[in-house]
């Protein structure tokens, strides 16, 4: 088969499915891949699999052992520089006398930024760097940006039919998409440190909203999300579903001596936007994932602070009297909200469009 | 290159894609493709172009000539057996002595049906039928349903953005779709008998509903659609562009001596079924395409006489008060209009999916 992928591409793709075999794992650690390339063989791989467990160069580094001297390492993210819960990754490239290192990604985090290459030059080993940059960014859309900006990255899930609706006004909705679709959704939760849901939908569908099915994936190894709800008038009944997973649950609202009781992390009432601050800064939780009901779900698309719609749309009309899904009154087209396809992939019956934002 | 394909159905899909060549210019014809093999060769190859014109049988049979004789036909619809405007092609195989015939779809049209492999049969000609035969079908959706049930197929045009609206409420909605889009829909307007509009589409947006581009076409071949405007109260101003074109154009309505002066075409006030019948008996209308506003499109929808869904989706969000584009009071979910994708395409910066009415 021809490929039009150089050859330090085609390894840093290597390296890039490596890290991905930690997508479910590794929150809030970015994911990351290492290849160990030697006279055109692979002597040495590894993935970063979960938080206090070795980053992905040192399992590399460890399967190569000796032969890493002299070797090309392919790694997805710049080696780390400092002291955390293991030794810096530069350092131990530089131990193993590597002649070369190519990294897809420079590090946004300010303790790390430019200080693991730093150290790889100052040893005299030969640093190359962006390839394959954009995949690589799109394994730790998080990390990087919450690195870069102290926000996390924002992915708003929703579920319409082909005329917008995502319930009767009854609020009758089991099920307007297939169950191929509502599977897909699991995936986006696994990858998210947090979902966030407003006290309308816990009200209404009692839901759990943790990762309980994944096509192919042992549960026990996936990092569950922590569940965050949305309740400025401390209206979450102590027998709601949501509070009897062991997995964090976080509520924003007035302090409940209750809900202190069950060990439920309480948040206070604040905007949106200091809210995802704060779920960075305090919690490191850097990929969100809103799962709401409309008024919530419009609330975050018109602060504009939506990354990405994760947005299924089921073949159905449910009719102009059903629930509209963006409850925003606009008056002009100049007032649109334009987004731009990143991806389309058919669901079962349904199809699921990943979209982004349009820069205006 | 490795095929699934057994060799027939190569042959076929050769002579679907010589069909393919007509669609724009046979209506209200079918498309028709033939391909003539012998031993291993293609010694012959024909389409029907155009109404009037020889049959694709006709144009393969001479490019073989005598080589014809022992040789086997590819067609993609059954030899026609009546004498209409060209002789039956079913006689011309025999005449030319070809050994075998095989065919993709029986021609359901009751003077034809069986008939003509009834010829062949009879002449000691070996008949295979049904390879390829959906592929087949999907040339002549409109012929094939019109002459099994005396109905058009009717496809109905809708863009709409992602939250299902077609318009700002000022109406207000140049221009949701790309440029793209607007144009991939000449495509379903081209391969159309007629297209049906509302007069509130044609006062609000002067519209001429001709096929004015078509990549890579030359326009000079096609065989525009008829406009159909629904205009129950004789609103069509003299002065619309639609009553410009040389194309003709239908109005239903109240006789108006004006219109008959200008050579538009003047059909009683009657329910759409009984138009659309109207259509096929006395103008061999087999395809529709409605492209109208929500209101007149929801009416075909809820008749459930829409059998495909030409629906393009924009990318972007308008706004609860933005206008539905299906305008019909439905109160549970067991009375939605469930549909099934049968294609996905991105056009420019938007999805056009085809659906189907699911059947309950």
């Amino acid at each position: 088969m021809m490929s039009n992928y150089s050859v330090d591409e085609r390894y840093m793709q290597q390296a890039i499915g490596l890290a991905k075999q930690g997508c479910y794992s590794t929150k809030p650690n970015p994911n990351v891949g290492c290849v160990i390339v030697k006279d055109g063989q692979v002597i040495g791989q590894g993935f970063h699999p979960r938080a206090g467990q070795p980053h992905a160069e040192v399992f590399a580094l460890r399967q190569a052992a000796e032969q890493a001297q002299g070797a090309t390492a392919y790694v997805t993210l710049e080696p780390c520089a400092h002291y955390g819960r293991t030794p810096p990754c530069a350092e131990a490239l530089v131990k193993a006398q590597v002649k070369k290192v190519v990294i897809a990604c420079l590090d946004p985090n300010p303790l790390v930024a430019g200080k693991g290459i730093g150290i790889l030059k100052a040893a005299g080993i030969e640093v190359e760097s962006g390839i394959c940059n954009a995949e690589a960014a799109a394994l730790n859309k998080g990390f990087l940006k919450a690195m870069a900006t102290q926000m996390p990255y924002v992915r708003v899930k929703i579920a319409a039919s082909l005329d917008g609706r995502t319930a009767m006004a009854s609020g009758e909705s089991k099920w307007i998409t297939s169950t191929v679709a509502r599977q897909d959704v699991q995936h986006w939760r696994a990858i998210s440190s947090a979902v966030i849901t407003g006290i309308g939908t816990v009200l209404a569908d009692d839901c759990q909203l943790n990762v309980r099915e994944l096509a192919d994936v042992d549960l026990s190894g996936v990092v569950q999300p922590k569940r965050v709800v949305l309740d400025r008038q401390g209206r979450l009944p102590l027998t709601a579903k949501i509070l009897q997973q062991p997995e964090t649950l976080m509520v924003m609202g007035p302090f409940r001596q209750e809900l202190a009781d069950l060990g439920v992390v309480q948040i206070a009432v604040q905007p949106l936007d200091q809210l995802l601050k704060q779920l960075v800064r305090d919690y490191q939780i850097y990929d969100v994932l809103v799962e709401a009901g409309a008024t919530l779900t419009s609330a975050f698309i018109q602060q504009h602070l939506v990354d990405e719609y994760i947005h299924y749309i089921a073949p159905t009309l449910l009719g102009h009297s059903a629930r509209a899904m963006f409850q925003v009154d606009l008056q002009s087209l100049n007032q649109q909200y334009r987004l731009h396809i990143q991806e389309i992939a058919q669901v079962g019956e349904d199809i699921r469009l990943n979209l982004t934002p349009l820069q205006e």
